[in-house]
């Protein structure tokens, strides 16, 4: 028997088992007898002081067993850093429930616990607020004001720089500016936040279910926050009806259920409304850029100066100001870049306060950065490819370091060969034919056009990432990883990575995640990192258990073991086709502690493995958009839509079009229909699907995936690189580009999303007509 | 700071603090949404042919689920060997509902699920059994029946034996021989049994609540019979009500609430009611022993003949010959023996099946062996203690290896001082003064005696047990162990080994057990094992995580190694009482996975340890009792009780203590009070506590308890032995020979329990008064 390679192959997914036969079981599915419900008064308000809550009426009703506002939680710390104390931005963390002021609306002040959730609902309802309306301040990128004295809310200032810049500007043969800005939107999974906590006492044990994305890191901060010991608490994740960056964080929401059920004694459901999704839950993306470039005659990058005002909404939340940050490293993109310097202004505003959203700041700057390189193309007459094609970083020049960080890495590309991914992407578009095509028909008066966003993506946020692997004595493989998954596959790609390791069968493995009891250290699923950083610490340690395994075996068939291979869960010997095997239980039951066989071994047919890294890798892509725009409506057709992306190497190219597909889904969504819009008083006005427009399938044209795997990361063992962000990260730019090209309007679009109003409003405007 | 001893210190239990405040949460605390209750429908007759199961009514009853016979478990293997296949025995195990035949009241006939307890016991009743009855084989002692064609009732033969022992009865100077009977009793903890099933879809996850004894091992073999991934199931152990051996282990009624949970989908709960509980949970205990003893003219022991017929109820169960075969391994005891032969008659009969109750094979062996010391005392005319005195292994023998094996292993004892403990009783006792004291109530006519009983204890099981100790960032400390607590105190004592070894209060420790997802392999709480194996396993595992901690204090004081250690949880300078010191939350989070401080280290300030171990520990004791005996009622009242015992070390003597104290009064019971008994039908007549009696505290005396530590174990690091069964082994022995001085009558106590109507008709049978 031959082993067939396991990772590369389109295998099915592990995790759909439950989900298709409807036996999902997600945060609403739990319930916990004796339960409470909670519902959470919100801030109808934008901006006031909160004078008092009335919440007689609803103490009155039967069935409701407590109404906590701001005073019950003296003591209990604002929702912290998930990175440790921040002095400098301490006082902009968000309380638990509002104390003395309300500064956006949704904004928790009070909370219910009720015995069902109808009558939580109602009662909350009765909850009278008594606020004093002030002014909102609801624009990061003018003057900034004040919530409360000595703390301005142009909260820090994030700046990175490297180079000369001054003298990149003096020297430029010409000057690019723009003013751009990136719509405020977020993730919007099917499934709302959900929590439950419950308390044993009898172990005292807390426990947090409907855990998602960074259970451990959680659990940390959670101890942190309560002052218990943190092996006290557990969280667990069940399934996740989508993550996307947003869910998962650790909300005031969670901190409550926790704290009741230690305080009431019972367990406690929250589940969220859509409603209080769209207003609670972190937004993302707004931005407003103003930034320009230096360039020489020939249309090199000399310099760039980016500055930019991110609003970060009424508070800063667990990731501080990690998005910020993040557009300072990330903008120069795969462009050689001699001087740079960022300057951004992080800004609170009354608005629902901000974090990360699925491809956090490389959206924003992908947009940003080739809205630039599209008016240096127009400003010194070349041909947009070619502005580009002149400033990409050669594969040669890998690994690139750059001054800059990001994540708190520094920013090193691992490897790549953009210029190549372009020429392959190009071809296989058939670009100079379809060009040819476009010009014909735009002869014709339609408005349509093509263009190319290119953009370079970061994954596997390491330092370190470990998992256990263990086969048991009725053979079976677990894998128990401190990863998460939130929809993307994870199960799957880390069976396949621990099947072609171990010699087992992917589809019997059992990867056990996102529950902080069954394995001490996990970084969960963010940052594109888990099939990276996971995938090679579970490689790591299926190689230690199928050595461990070779070792017994050869004692116990008495045969050489380098003459012995793992092949379909048996070892066989690789000289003997048809020679004598042993499957992997009689393998484990010869080293279970008992077992007189395991001599000197240390029990157990397991082994951890650790995979440390020193830097993140970074797989690259562009996309090709074909557009088509309707001038009267505003409204905007993708013809054809290609995405290329180099992943190093696929563990399962289907998932990854997967991922690259609803990707782009996504990023159709902030490019063109969503948005978080408000009104003067700071009323949010997209709470709703029927004003928060986010693209079916009747909006999301075939993509075609151009996968390539030319170059893998030497950063680790696999060669691997992340997927989950490749799809989202520059629709923005790239339809911005297209709609350009369709109306023949160099520099028409400077904003996100580009809605038909919007863009009906660019047009006229272009056009020198006035509108009202 | 200096490090005060916390082995050896009596301090509190930290698994009391949610017990005393109701916060204990026993397997019928435990509830989960939507389930069932499961009630079983038993056996009236003791032996039948099962013809038919009438469920009809029953199925008709709104809330009635499903109701299942033996018919619907087709297929699914009858209740295991714990320790694998055996194929000699398999024809005896347990199905899990009764097919065509009914062997002991009590049997598990039909199961019935319904929506409540009460619902489900009603229906229940409603089921009718036809039963074509047949006649019950209910003594072990006459020839053996058959209850299937080709299977002797005596299922099989358990054989020891060593030395010449033809020889040594064809030199003797004399043989006795005696005829004894000790009665079919149990353990009988205050919380009945229960289970609760329930199958989690999402994950694949099979979960067994309530669990006690030996999770990982149950877990093994419910993976076994229902061939399904053992990692896909667990086991959970909650509180546990008293455990004494008979309850954990694996039962019908478990395999039912886990077939049901996955087969109706709903999770299952059985509580176990009282009259249940005596009729289904194992019984133990009765054997009766054909013994002769050949001795020298001065008394000294030359050979034992010891054969014997254990009843061991309808069904053989997990524990398979367990009993019988440590019976003839152990029966020496503390004496000098060259020739020895054992031979017992394995006999089923139309009873409860019975396995191990706290102290089997000992329990009824000390009762055997010093009713035979006592009678070569008698027939030598020797005082009883010059007997024993001649023929105890003295401590220059040790350790003493004799060729028998109990509990599969070879019987070493390691350690002891078997004259001198003896020698500290009697004057502890004033034994001299004592019996002048007897001697002259006596001879005023008061029927009171005193006596000494000797025994050898087993305990540490081994081969093998592991625990990880955890020191989170919090500085909080987990020991994670596979061990059991069945409320001996489990906790305390490894938290008092683990803080001993790391420098930390014991009281913050948190000691997880029971639970099978939270570490691979565990042993339980039997055979005395936990303190010496668990406790041994978690010094080392403390002592890895102390190296650790103060390696990388080390580094972090910039101080050299060898002059920290870890008091109250900070590293400290030995050289310097005032100076720097970290503690260990600070060392803990140096040493997660991401911080750069942690070097080449492992993460985690954690680490397994294993401890390892040839052969199990021999602990020792005596008991002295002096009783009055009321000849009128045949009762027996307990003046003075003393017990010795020799623990090696006591990790915590107040909880040593409440173990002999409480074993003691279980020993009490089986003495005098408590039977098992059966009318000539097979139906049993002791299925309520007022049949069955269990000594209060008010038939309890005072137990005097001389703890030495004259003999640590050379087979562990700590020198422990266990204390689990030391109480309860010589109960039966010592108050036997106490009655016999106290009436005069050498030779009268033939048989336990001693209950009153027993103890009258033999005084009356000695005296030659023939009685009805």
């Amino acid at each position: 028997m031959a082993r067939s390679p396991v990772i590369g192959a389109s295998v099915p997914r592990i995790e759909d088992r439950p989900l298709v036969r409807g036996r999902g079981r997600f945060v609403g599915d739990i319930n916990f007898p004796r339960q409470l419900h909670m519902r959470i008064v919100r801030s109808p308000i934008a901006h006031g002081r909160l004078l008092g809550v009335d919440a007689a009426a609803a103490r009155a009703m039967p069935g409701v067993v407590a109404i906590w506002t701001g005073a019950d939680l003296e003591g209990v710390s604002p929702i912290d850093f998930r990175e440790g104390p921040n002095e400098k931005l301490a006082p902009f963390r968000q309380p638990i429930l509002a104390r003395d002021t309300v500064r956006y609306v949704g904004e928790p002040v009070a909370a219910v616990f009720a015995e069902d959730a109808y009558l939580a609902e109602d009662a909350a309802e009765t909850v009278t607020l008594d606020i004093e309306e002030l002014p909102p301040i609801l624009a990061a990128d003018e003057a900034p004001g004040s919530f409360s004295p000595g703390h301005s809310t142009e909260a820090t200032l994030c700046t990175q720089d490297y180079g000369d810049i001054a003298d990149a500007f003096a020297r430029a043969h010409a000057v690019v500016e723009l003013d751009l800005k990136v719509g405020r939107h977020s993730g919007v999974p099917m499934e709302t936040r959900g929590a439950v906590g419950r308390y044993d006492a009898a172990r005292d044990a807390l426990e947090l279910h409907g855990a998602a994305k960074v259970p451990h890191k959680n659990r940390e901060f959670i101890a942190r926050m309560l002052g218990r010991p943190q092996v006290g608490i557990h969280c667990f994740e069940p399934h996740v009806g989508g993550g996307f960056g947003i869910r998962g964080e650790l909300y005031p929401e969670d901190m409550l259920v926790l704290l009741a059920a230690l305080r009431l004694d019972r367990p406690v459901k929250w589940i969220e409304d859509r409603r209080e999704h769209l207003m609670a839950a972190n937004h993302s993306r707004q931005q407003r850029h103003r930034i320009r470039a230096a360039v020489d005659v020939e249309g090199h990058l000399l310099g760039i100066e980016n500055e930019f005002f991110h609003d970060q909404g009424a508070y800063v939340r667990t990731h501080g100001t990690r998005v910020a940050d993040s557009t300072c490293g990330l903008l120069p993109g795969p462009y050689r870049l001699p001087a740079y310097r960022a300057l951004g202004h992080f800004r609170l505003t009354n608005k629902t306060p901000a974090a990360t959203y699925r491809s956090p700041a490389r959206y924003e700057t992908n947009f940003v950065r080739e809205r630039l390189m599209d008016a240096i193309a127009v400003r010194l007459g070349l041909p947009p490819l070619e502005v580009r094609r002149r400033n990409l970083i050669s594969s040669d020049e890998m690994p690139f370091a750059r001054p800059l960080a990001a994540l708190g890495e520094h920013v090193v590309y691992d490897s790549g060969d953009y210029a190549g991914l372009l020429d392959k992407s190009l071809a296989a578009f058939g670009w100079e034919e379809h060009c040819a095509g476009l010009a014909a028909r735009r002869a014709r008066g339609e408005k349509v056009g093509a263009a190319v966003a290119m953009f370079v993506e970061k994954s596997g946020l390491g330092p370190t990432d470990g998992v256990r692997v263990v086969v048991d004595v009725s053979g079976s493989v677990e894998v128990i990883t401190g990863g998460a998954s939130v929809g993307q596959g994870f199960e799957t790609i880390i069976a396949q990575i621990c099947a072609e390791e171990l010699g087992v069968d992917y589809a019997q493995i059992r990867v056990t995640h996102g529950r902080t009891d069954r394995i001490e250290f996990g970084v969960g699923a963010h940052a594109s990192r888990a099939s990276v950083m996971t995938g090679n610490a579970t490689a790591i340690a299926a190689a230690k258990v199928r050595a461990k395994a070779i070792d017994m075996a050869a004692e116990l068939m008495q045969a050489p073991p380098d003459r012995l291979d793992i092949v379909a869960g048996c070892v066989v010997r690789t000289d003997q086709p048809d020679g004598p095997s042993i499957d992997l239980a009689t393998v484990a039951k010869a080293l279970v502690p008992a077992a007189k066989t395991r001599g000197g071994r240390e029990p157990g047919l397991s082994a951890d493995g650790w995979f440390d890294t020193a830097h993140q890798t970074y797989p690259y892509g562009l996309q090709i958009a074909s557009v088509k725009v309707d001038e009267e409506t505003g409204a905007i057709a993708i013809e054809r839509l290609l995405i290329a992306y180099d992943i190093g190497r696929a563990i399962n190219p289907m998932l990854v079009r997967g991922q690259i597909v609803g990707g782009f889904a996504q990023g159709l969504g902030g490019a063109i229909y969503e948005e978080f819009s408000y009104d003067e008083r700071g009323e949010p006005l997209s709470v709703t699907f029927a004003d928060y427009l986010i693209p079916t399938a009747a909006e999301t044209p075939a993509i075609e995936v151009l996968l390539t795997e030319d170059a893998p990361s030497p950063c680790n063992p696999l060669g691997i690189k992340g997927a989950g962000e490749a799809g989202i990260s520059a629709v923005g730019a790239v339809i911005a580009s297209a709609v350009d090209q369709a109306l023949g309007m160099d520099g028409l679009v400077v904003q996100l999303p580009l809605t038909p109003q919007r863009l009906k409003a660019a047009i006229e405007r272009h056009r020198g007509i006035t509108t009202r």
